[in-house]
């Protein structure tokens, strides 16, 4: 299957944010296939000017309308905004649930904001890659701010995490919310949290909460310590202090050399994504899937085990790679 | 690093339920190495008796009790359990939240029981292969019944369907609870739902709700169609007909070819996990660290991106493998 390489005129539209080519390279990245790839080391040189900020929770925490928020912050500040939303939706269906997304009409006529969600249609590990590689083609388009936004449920938290300088949590003062987020391993990557709903009853039980845990971690005087902003999105109450601890943050990974240090980490789990994902679709190819197939007969009639057929495969594909 | 093989008196202890053995052997498979594999291998044409059942469902709704009631059902009815409890955990720090195991001791006093913490370490599809592994342990070992049980998040609960003969959604009648299972892709690897803590006034409207969300998916009539059982798993109410169910859905897999049907897609699906696991080991060993490592400076200087040290690294890895 021959595909068509990128154009450099492509690349031109890209870089100068023409906004069909923006939106069609990130269809190419999603697409995940060769000429991504190819598009993905065309731009390369030109990554890495934007800021990107991972926001994420529990369901129903809000945290699209602190997006849209924090977007309408940033487009009075002058500054462009890339937004990533990842649905992670039922692998057996294929359909992403993007109610939330139509709150955001008002931002998305803005020409300096571009909206995409993506589906992950519970592909296993193939989120981060996407997510990072969408980013890219949003901070090459010039994008000053990127914000992944996921719901935090399982894993895609973890991905939006590791593509992003600042990752917030943001969780509501339900009963039981801050243990689930401890639970779910929201507590580790949350570079702040974000306490929405903050006028219900129970939020300063749940700042307190929070606080506790935070303070049984390790730290030391030089070590960052997550703050908690409370906030009342849908009254854009508490916004203006996310985007001050946005760059509070921002600061604190730039003067102790953090900022690198994460980008370099970013890169390193990167390259091994991409070397994962392109040795899975060779292994699985019309070869892969019909030696795979053949062999599933001999392991259900009893005649052998998975582990064995497993070494078969790994064997003859020695040959293949 | 040499590891001494699995010794045929071992897997005699096993295959007569030695509850020492059983839980060695758990831990080799859990530890995921070569004596694994061997452990594995061993003992591949005893498995295939027990019958697997898979419960999740959201945080809190009840399951660690009814996998509690459902066990002491079973043992009255004189067959032996074996129970694995999947806890996803933060990836940061490892540790298991294990309180709701606390719960659970008076069964595992019952010699006939067996049940075993597993903490998934956010290992990215790790889990799948190793509760797989485990059930099969307990499978040889002479359970009749597997339980396995994850909290649905993310991605645990679709591993835990694909290990399962029988999967059950656990949900309870709070607002909104429907909608999130539906989000998380609970509602398509359900063979049977509970609404557990039905004596909450919300619980008709859940059960509605539920159903309006079952009818609506294609079904015709000859395909399975999901029950709904209300619970109140605490007080035993409603434990006898979850019982009755999972007998029902196994006969009607049973009689419509689908058991074997299913246990070949699930024998597929681990025969790749266990190729692929094999070769991202031997892909990031010590040797692959290394080359990574030095190819990480140069994507960081600017002078190459991802896409190209990836290249390089699949290119020296065949005459790796």
């Amino acid at each position: 299957m021959e595909e068509s390489k990128i154009s450099s005129s492509f690349i031109e539209n890209l870089l100068k944010n023409e906004r069909r080519s923006v939106a069609r390279s990130i269809s190419i990245v999603e697409s995940n296939n060769s000429r991504s790839a190819d598009l993905l080391k065309k731009i390369y040189n030109h990554v890495g000017n934007a800021y990107r900020i991972g926001i994420t929770g529990p369901p129903g925490a809000g945290k699209s309308t602190i997006t849209n928020q924090l977007t309408k912050l940033f487009r009075q500040q002058n500054k462009s905004v890339g937004i990533i939303a990842v649905d992670p939706t039922s692998p057996f269906t294929g359909g992403a649930l993007l109610g939330d997304r139509i709150r955001m009409t008002d931002i998305g006529q803005d020409p300096n904001v571009f909206i995409r969600s993506m589906a992950t249609r519970g592909s296993l590990g193939g989120l981060s890659k996407k997510a990072n590689d969408a980013a890219d083609i949003l901070d090459v388009a010039g994008y000053d701010f990127i914000i992944l936004e996921t719901v935090g449920v399982g894993q895609s938290e973890l991905d939006i995490a590791q593509a992003a300088d600042t990752t917030i949590v943001v969780l509501v003062p339900e009963s039981g919310d801050v243990v689930q987020a401890m639970k779910a391993g929201l507590m580790e990557i949350a570079d702040f949290f974000v306490v929405n709903k903050s006028d219900r009853p129970s939020a300063e039980q749940a700042v307190s909460a929070l606080k506790t845990i935070l303070m049984m971690r390790d730290h030391d005087q030089f070590s960052w310590m997550p703050n908690i902003i409370s906030t009342i999105a849908s009254e854009n109450k508490g916004i203006m202090e996310i985007g001050n601890e946005i760059n509070r943050h921002k600061d604190y990974l730039q003067q102790t050399g953090k900022f690198l240090e994460r980008r370099i980490d970013r890169t390193k789990i990167r390259i091994k994504e991409i070397v994962e994902d392109k040795i899975r679709n060779k292994l699985w190819d019309e070869t892969g899937k019909n030696s795979l197939k053949a062999s599933l007969e001999k392991v259900v009639l009893g005649n052998t085990s998975p582990y064995h057929i497993a070494d078969e495969i790994i064997e003859n594909f020695k040959n293949q790679l």
